[in-house]
């Protein structure tokens, strides 16, 4: 399989997904949001990963949508013309949904995001900043609004007061800026930024997977849940699907000497 | 129209309300919180106003509640008499549901806010402190308790952890600690901080008045709501909305142009 | 009353609990569990007493479960044999129903805090660390996954893209990564740590009890409200219960004076 947008490629149990459409600084056009999605379920495929790193060549890990975007032809059935948005934002099959069913994703940017280029990076599990790297919400100034699910998952991240600031502001943040924030979790040297993200995604990958999805479901649901009784059976459950699923393993492995 | 209480001018396309009853310490009484009302309202229906700072004459932004208050006639319907806390908390009328259907309101505190000084800081969209400015809460100390939604706001905007100690150790913070956990975004020099709130203004009234207004109701509703479908559908209706307003203006300047 | 695994001491208004089971680094064991509980219900019981602290004697606040545990009978009823996760997770008698209706509890923390041990200490109330305490969540690099509420409380506290980094990564937290992302609100000398939580245990003990109890009431159930409406309505009843439990002292006070 190749792309015209991006790099695929594994490194141990961990797959690398490079942006690398530097002439239009790597924005979003409805081709390469599609690779993306593509490249994302070709590790979810492949059983050797692990975890995903999203990485970029260029100065740019995403200047957003790209407004130069040649026009799609018209979807058969609802005579619409599908755009980055309607894509990224369907129902039941949004970049949201493909990253909450996906393998754990980590971002390692070096550099500038942008837009959608900074809200696509925020349903990610953990992201990592290069030191130079910067983080803009331009929406307002452009006479735009939030898109992609940031209006839920930046004050999720940042807490309700820096997201309001950000986003009435149209803020640019500076990495250390986003790290006080909590915006991203983790800053590196710019050089070291992807080896950074590859080591973490090994450790990730070294995790029994049945508990790393379990892990991440918990989390997305217990969080904001605030009835003990509910969060409690959550876990509980949890731990009764790993002691299943170790017996089942088992069993099957006893059946196979046999 | 004249005030008691306080001051109202419009700086360019900035509304901004010096709080100025320094005799008690800017502390709220009936009437005074019945002009801070009437000065918002007043910014929201000026046409020319993007943007609304409230802040202060003295060194006290607001001691909280006057207890010294002049009692106010009985209501007529319900016999009570009417106080702050009755009138700020008025179910469908209190100064959350103002402020959330205002021009975007930024706070400048340039010295002491003070039990109700400080939460009714809290709704506000963005708070910006005087390098000595102080935030205190004091309830349980006295004998009362967090009132005027601090116990939702403030677990909001600095995390549920600080919130509680704050509360249930009756803290007061410095400017530099506010800051730290997200209790304001910004800090300015003591002298400077009108003016970077009237600059900060300017660039909020600066973005189209619709979008601006769409933006804040998304973050209220989505921050909070997990379902990646109704997130979604929120930013999707909120595009929807500014197209078709977009299209009909267009329509407008058409038909006047004609 | 005397314990095998901890101590129980009152100095002043504080109940000061210090585990002490350190030939398993108070690694809680059913019988520990179970003291715990009984001596946090000591100091709920005990009319002198206003705020509990827990603590340690050793280098290890706690290690987590005791995996050399003696199993326990079975249960008559269900023929299952309790261990320290069935008891701490039960619905309506879990660790975070037991704190939820006890009196306001610190955690003050020299040490290593592991497991079940980091876990066990994000209900109280507050948490403060000695310089040299530290956090660790291996939950997943034991193949095993956060419980005891942690994947509600830890996001609560830290944040939600803090929470997925610690779960996913397996995290070791020093005293100052964990203030920084507010796991802990405070850090004092390792040789201060109870000192301060003994004197903010004293102030939260001369608070009136009936205001602390309902201002931690409505700090749980108001975060994460996002209805005004219903966020005031709560800070009112509160409110008015305040008044009738005052009225009514006053009444008893006159009658018994009569």
């Amino acid at each position: 399989m190749s792309y015209e947008t991006l790099r695929y490629e594994e490194r141990g149990r961990v797959a690398v997904i490079t942006y690398d459409r530097q002439e239009r600084r790597n924005a979003w056009n409805p081709p390469m949001y599609r690779e993306a999605v593509a490249a994302i379920e070709r590790a979810n495929a492949s059983a050797d990963v692990g975890a995903i790193v999203i990485t970029h060549d260029g100065p740019v890990f995403c200047a957003g949508t790209d407004f130069k975007a040649e026009p799609e032809p018209p979807d058969p059935q609802t005579g619409r013309r599908p755009n980055v948005a309607t894509l990224s934002m369907a129902q039941d099959a949004s970049w949201l949904h493909l990253l909450a069913r996906s393998k754990p994703t980590i971002g390692a940017i070096r550099g500038a995001a942008i837009g959608l280029g900074v809200t696509q990076i925020l349903p990610f599990d953990i992201r990592i900043g290069g030191a130079s790297s910067t983080y803009s919400f331009p929406f307002l100034s452009l006479g735009l609004m939030p898109e992609l699910g940031c209006t839920a998952l930046l004050p999720r991240l940042v807490g309700y007061g820096h997201a309001v600031d950000i986003c009435l502001s149209s803020a640019k943040l500076s990495a250390q800026e986003a790290l006080d924030i909590g915006l991203i979790t983790r800053v590196a040297g710019d050089d070291d930024v992807v080896a950074e993200a590859v080591a973490l995604g090994e450790k990730l990958a070294a995790a029994p997977a049945l508990q790393m999805q379990l892990t991440r479901e918990l989390l997305r649901e217990n969080s904001g849940e605030h009835d003990a009784n509910v969060v409690l059976a959550r876990e509980t459950e949890a731990f009764v699907t790993m002691f299943r699923a170790a017996k089942e393993a088992k069993k099957k492995a006893a059946a196979e000497g046999a």
